[in-house]
């Protein structure tokens, strides 16, 4: 198939941009170092080129990534980096399960589903989940006393991961990482899980990254001075062409994660706004009804969760089509 | 089925809420004087309660939705107001579908797929789709000569229908409607199709209303002086609390359109944040890990493509749980 026979609006990876952020990362931090997250692209296919990169061990933000992973036979050792209050679907999973906890309730569902394995999730400086450090050492004995083996800790530096200047942005991780090494003195256990696409190289404590969008890439993450590529866009054609001098998309909000912003259009055309299924920019050079163009998504993760499917492509051949199979709760 | 039985996040609906917007709406705008935008909530079951309070004719944004309604029975009068490049699966849905066209190009792509009817969509002021009102009758004659009947003109004032002071937006809508009728005067046929939620009753011009969003609402609507209240929200559940005065729930930019800006929480808790499977807030009274509060998104309809179902509630008790079937392209 001819990318130009997609329908639009169409997800498209870049094969040969995705296999080199594959490599590299795989050369940065190899195998277990690495505990991809597939929360950034949610679709088994492109957990099998991550596993066979070498990485076995998986970060999910839902029960349904681990459950799909588990189906799609990737259940080596998944940690599910979330807190939940009921963990019934998650202890059915057939695979090793390390579930995030952070409170004494949090535990206590662990424990009253059968969960075998957890892992305390440490605040490190961002206003979300995670216990203060100095609470981690009760928290792991309070699941140790419920039968739980406790692995380590997780901690996440997400307000650190897209500051731009490198310097601060090691100061800052290292701050996070004096937090989390307290908490694991603390807790005890193997693991130090922690980081993103945006501290994969100065996150220096953990012995796991949890780094996800390194693999496809968006605007926002393009800023950073790291290796990684923007493999990932939103195929579009032009269906309407004004005198008044702007053109329109027929990709919008249904199609694009829009958090961080407008996407950004390939060919230099400036993107005006973005409505429920049309994006209206002004074209660098003229373009015509029927053009298809390529939007660049601001943040990756909530754009692919719109789509139901996502293609790989080549040039101008689809090599293939990959079920965005991991979506929902 | 309890509500608090219900895996969070869910996307709800309160069935009261939800049943005095359509009789508000019906009451104001009866039979054929509202087309509905399906595009709002995705929902053929939703479209039913609509056709049932009267509305047989329905406004589709994309062909998936034109095949969803003529599958589910509600294909008496479908109106696809956006242009299409191939309309080919189109004419194959057995219901009356009338197409927009606003260029050569469309004009004969759907003369190409077999399209019987179309509407010339005509700018009126937003920056996107829709011809010049000048050329409204050379694009309608183009199709009477391609053998399509042209049942007349639409045309979307999308950059009034959220303007707050109602003298400016009477004012607005009445300057875009003149644009409309010029070119109904030169295009022909019966119908004149305009307007949404918040011009619903400043559009004199229009024969008939595409509104979809009054029957559910969102935040920015509701600075409206409109009757239709705020039917849908996403429940969530607390999973984290913390000492430092800020609490976590569950659902986050997978769950939420967020091209409006951050969601409103009901109980007067303020949104700092929202991340990807998760909200930070500032809890106005105390809550504890487990409560259960519902977030209102800021745009209704870039949320609802985020889920695959929605429960029509009434007080603690779900009554029914509905796909969203019309997602996707």
């Amino acid at each position: 198939m001819k990318v130009d026979e997609l329908l639009t609006p169409a997800l498209v990876v870049d094969s040969g941009l995705l296999e080199n952020n594959i490599a590299a990362m795989a050369a940065a931090l190899p195998g277990s170092r690495l505990r991809p997250h597939v929360k950034a692209h949610k679709t088994t296919e492109l957990a099998k080129r991550q596993a066979a990169a070498g990485h076995r061990n998986f970060t999910c933000a839902t029960v349904r990534e681990v459950e799909g992973m588990a189906s799609a036979g990737l259940g080596d050792d998944l940690m599910l980096a979330n807190e939940i209050l009921d963990a019934t679907r998650l202890a059915r999973v057939d695979a090793r399960v390390t579930l995030a906890v952070d409170s004494d309730v949090t535990v206590e569902a662990a424990a009253r589903a059968g969960i075998k394995e957890v892992v305390i999730d440490v605040n490190v400086g961002m206003p979300r989940c995670g216990c203060a450090p100095e609470d981690a050492g009760r928290l792991a004995e309070l699941a140790r006393s419920r039968g739980m083996a406790v692995r380590g800790v997780m901690g996440y530096e997400g307000h650190v991961v897209g500051i731009e200047l490198r310097s601060t942005r090691q100061e800052m991780t290292d701050d996070c990482m004096a937090l989390l090494k307290q908490a694991h003195d603390l807790a005890g256990g193997d693991v130090i899980s922690a980081g993103g696409t945006g501290t994969y190289d100065t996150n220096h404590l953990a012995n796991e990254i949890q780094a996800g969008s390194y693999v496809l890439m968006d605007t926002t993450y393009a800023k950073l001075d790291v290796p990684f590529r923007q493999a990932l866009g939103v195929l579009a054609s032009v269906i309407s062409v004004s005198a008044s001098g702007y053109a329109v998309l027929n990709a919008g909000l249904k199609a694009l994660g829009m958090d961080h912003g407008n996407p950004d259009l390939d060919g230099g055309h400036q993107v005006l706004f973005v409505a429920d299924e049309h994006t209206t920019f002004f074209p660098a050079q003229p373009v015509r009804v029927g053009d298809r163009l390529t939007l660049r998504p601001a943040h990756v993760d909530p754009t692919i969760a719109y789509h139901e499917r996502m293609h790989l492509i080549e040039g101008d051949e689809v090599l293939d089509t990959w079920p965005v199979d991991l979506r929902g709760w």
